[in-house]
């Protein structure tokens, strides 16, 4: 199996710590990737039209994303149960994991507009509401423990903590563990896992 | 079953016409909303803290979201194969599925760009790289028959449907039809059913 791998995509993240929950990672090849919003990387669109990471190739050649996709295929091949296989558990890991990807699609977009975008084109209004997702999910997520129940391991824990992960690497000043203690106290926890607190590197060329 | 409405959203229009072809149209509630990228809706938050629609409330009061996960939903409670339950089958419909979510997301991304950012802080090239995933896209789907073959109604070419009227609806000068010939073709026939024919309005307040 490989990946097209970026060291900051949270999505490829996402997808390498699902393949290292199941026991999946040794036979995941990471293949090197420049993907950029604006200026597009003809390999990976070569195998996905979007031009996005993460990309994901089976041992049989097939072409699989986005994350959601490529961490539903690792759990079957891995026989896992990060994503239940049905009734309400599945529509709560689901629906955890779609306000997590909702935190880091905001993010992503503020993180654009700080970096990518010319300084004289940035619209703060439009980074202040972006970020606020991750503000008013971070609470939602503070105000329902069962949410982040102690043990609940599955795709919706580990996308939560993926986007914990991102808002921290990019936006230090975002300051979401004095605001949300108890998320921050479960994160303190969860972030001990193996499969969070590895590190992935492409190998030398 | 109760869905936060838009009438422009093509994500809450992917969600109501799985819904259509299901024959659980009757049973779905229309509520109003405001969602905007920028000024948020409270009223949305209050149930899904992304702010976001589609977002929807099970007849037990379970909110799910985003229309992925409506659509798995839908797709059980309907007892559909919109979603084959396993093997090639399924990866082939997700992926195609994520592919139409990209070329959706990417347009959603140039609509902001066109009407809801000031003009003086528009970046053409921005507008330009996110509407190149549909080019990218269309290109792939004009390439790969077998993706839109006659007969094949799945949450895939569902999706791909309302792409195509999103672009239609958005980007009539996107001229789509001219350069990819056979994904028009297959339009032409698909979006004859009565689930893409059907339309939607929130009943008299």
């Amino acid at each position: 199996m490989q990946i097209f791998f970026s060291p900051f995509s949270p999505y490829v993240r996402k997808c390498l710590v699902t393949a290292h929950e199941l026991g999946l990672s040794d036979r995941v090849q990471l293949l090197p990737s420049n993907a950029n919003p604006v200026t597009r990387d003809q390999d990976i669109i070569a195998k996905n039209p979007l031009g996005k990471v993460p990309t994901f190739i089976t041992d049989d050649g097939v072409v699989l994303y986005d994350s959601r996709v490529i961490c539903e295929y690792l759990n079957e091949m891995g026989n896992g149960s990060l994503l239940p296989s049905g009734g309400a558990a599945r529509w709560d890991a689901l629906t955890l994991q779609a306000l997590a990807d909702g935190i880091l699609d905001g993010a992503l977009l503020a993180r654009y507009e700080d970096v990518a975008r010319p300084e004289a084109l940035r619209w703060p209004e439009w980074r202040a509401a972006q970020l606020d997702k991750a503000q008013t999910s971070l609470a939602h997520l503070q105000a329902h423990p069962a949410l982040l129940a102690p043990g609940r391991v599955d795709i919706g824990t580990l996308t939560v903590a993926c986007a914990l992960w991102y808002l921290d690497l990019r936006f230090p000043d975002f300051g979401w563990r004095e605001r949300f203690a108890a998320v921050a106290a479960w994160y303190e926890s969860f972030s001990q896992r193996p499969s969070l607190q590895a590190s992935w590197a492409l190998p030398p060329a």
